[in-house]
């Protein structure tokens, strides 16, 4: 109210919504570091300006964080980006946590990519994946190195097996021609009074299968270059900037606006879009 | 036995496994006849041996059938292929029906893919799908132009919606590389005592569904050529040999030798490989 002196803290910042501790949240940290910690070197520090590493919108129920670290000369690793996003909505809250190591030309290797989508404390989808850069149909031998070798899909079978999990499938069409076969995309749905059984399940199952698909990416991926052919470098180039533009448009930047408003959104894009290398659209 | 005077009909005939009939081959049936009635002119007659076109094994417990027209000259059809499996088995018997549309390289269009793997009276595997030409991640527009624009995907979802049907993965992770992000692909279990139940989905649900994406098969995928530039073109004929020659090592021909000998299985595969036009791996 216009009562309230200057000198008191104000409104906004008392009511401004705090980032929740969340189990979902506390297993994407720890990945996270274990990815840090690996690469190491390799990354180069925080990239992102302070009122785009946190932010709020102007309501006060949104709280967002961005943190991108590019990749240092000479690494194949592009950059990682991690963002954490908490909005209050009439029945509670939705709470969005996504991981992505993107790599640059140097390698054919996958991106990382890791979602998790909380819409209510006892349910939720997790997208866990190795982004392909090569056409699978046209290079079964990048099937056979990055997932038939890996086992990676053992990963996907042991969430997949339990009964609160069931598949989950994006809406656009090209997010699901975008991932790999061996991609997890479910969604844990534990039913009513099932929180402390979600819980369980973030905590154990989910976080290691998370870490056993990390730790693959992380001993198969990160390592090497690859020998190619320029014309074939040129198509996965081409590839990848398609990607990461329909990324963008239909997932990472799709809850923004609604959520934080066109400006705190619009600034938090361009952070985005800067490190995916993209223009706008 | 010996004693068998030489004019009698020979044991073999009368002991040899018949092709029952079927629920789903049925189903099959009126879609070949549906696809065969529209493409007219565009196919050739049958062109396959009698001892190809019906086949049985030494043991009489195995019979099979197939055939395959070629497209016309001028006509974007590459072949159009058809086989019926029934294998008696110790618990019972498993039937195999596949209905498989290749087009040439005058057009991008999808194929058309359909397989019924029928292990018993109540549960049953659906493999249905417009096959993609192209790498999905790269060119977003085709899958705006055969899957998007086309609904395909609501045939998924009449199908899945069943509550007897659950996800049916290959475990080949190239077939699922090879699949587009609408096919269908799964299992109809109706449980014990389900087969009317089944029988029900096979001749409802499941036929409706399956017309549904031959309709649009036909309607999008038949009519026209593409223009291409060459180096595209040359892609998707590399391609489509990779779909090809795996396609036939992990699928259409995995369950002839022990079905049918290695003799009988050997003729039959000469066939599908000429059909297919690739070489002896």
């Amino acid at each position: 109210s216009s009562t309230v002196p200057a000198s008191a803290p104000p409104m906004r910042e008392a009511a401004a919504a705090r980032m929740p501790s969340l189990a979902h949240r506390e297993v994407a940290r720890a990945l996270a570091d274990k990815a840090e910690a690996r690469l190491a070197a390799q990354l180069m520090p925080s990239a992102v300006p302070a009122d785009v590493a946190e932010f709020r919108n102007g309501a006060g129920n949104a709280v967002g964080t961005l943190d991108v670290r590019h990749g240092a000369p000479d690494s194949p690793i592009d950059f990682m980006l991690q963002s954490s996003l908490h909005c209050k909505v009439p029945n509670g809250a939705i709470d969005i946590t996504s991981i992505l190591v993107f790599l640059n030309a140097s390698t054919d290797a996958p991106h990382f990519l890791l979602e998790f989508i909380q819409g209510s404390p006892t349910s939720m989808v997790v997208i866990l994946d190795l982004l392909p850069r090569k056409d699978l149909a046209l290079h079964p031998e990048y099937i056979e190195k990055y997932y038939q070798n890996t086992q990676l899909d053992k990963q996907r079978e042991n969430i997949e097996e339990l009964p609160q999990t069931r598949p989950y499938r994006s809406t656009s069409l090209f997010v699901r021609s975008a991932c790999s076969p061996t991609a997890v995309s479910v969604i844990i749905d534990c039913g009513q009074g099932g929180e402390s059984i979600l819980e369980e399940i973030v905590c154990g199952h989910l976080a290691s299968v998370a870490k056993g698909v990390l730790q693959i990416w992380l001993d198969n991926c990160t390592g090497n270059t690859s020998e190619m052919e320029q014309v074939e470098r040129d198509i996965m180039v081409k590839r990848d900037q398609v990607v990461r533009l329909k990324s963008i448009e239909v997932d990472l930047t799709a809850n923004l606006p609604r959520m934080f408003g066109p400006e705190v959104s619009g600034r938090v894009i361009t952070e985005i879009r800067r490190a995916f290398g993209v223009q706008e659209a």
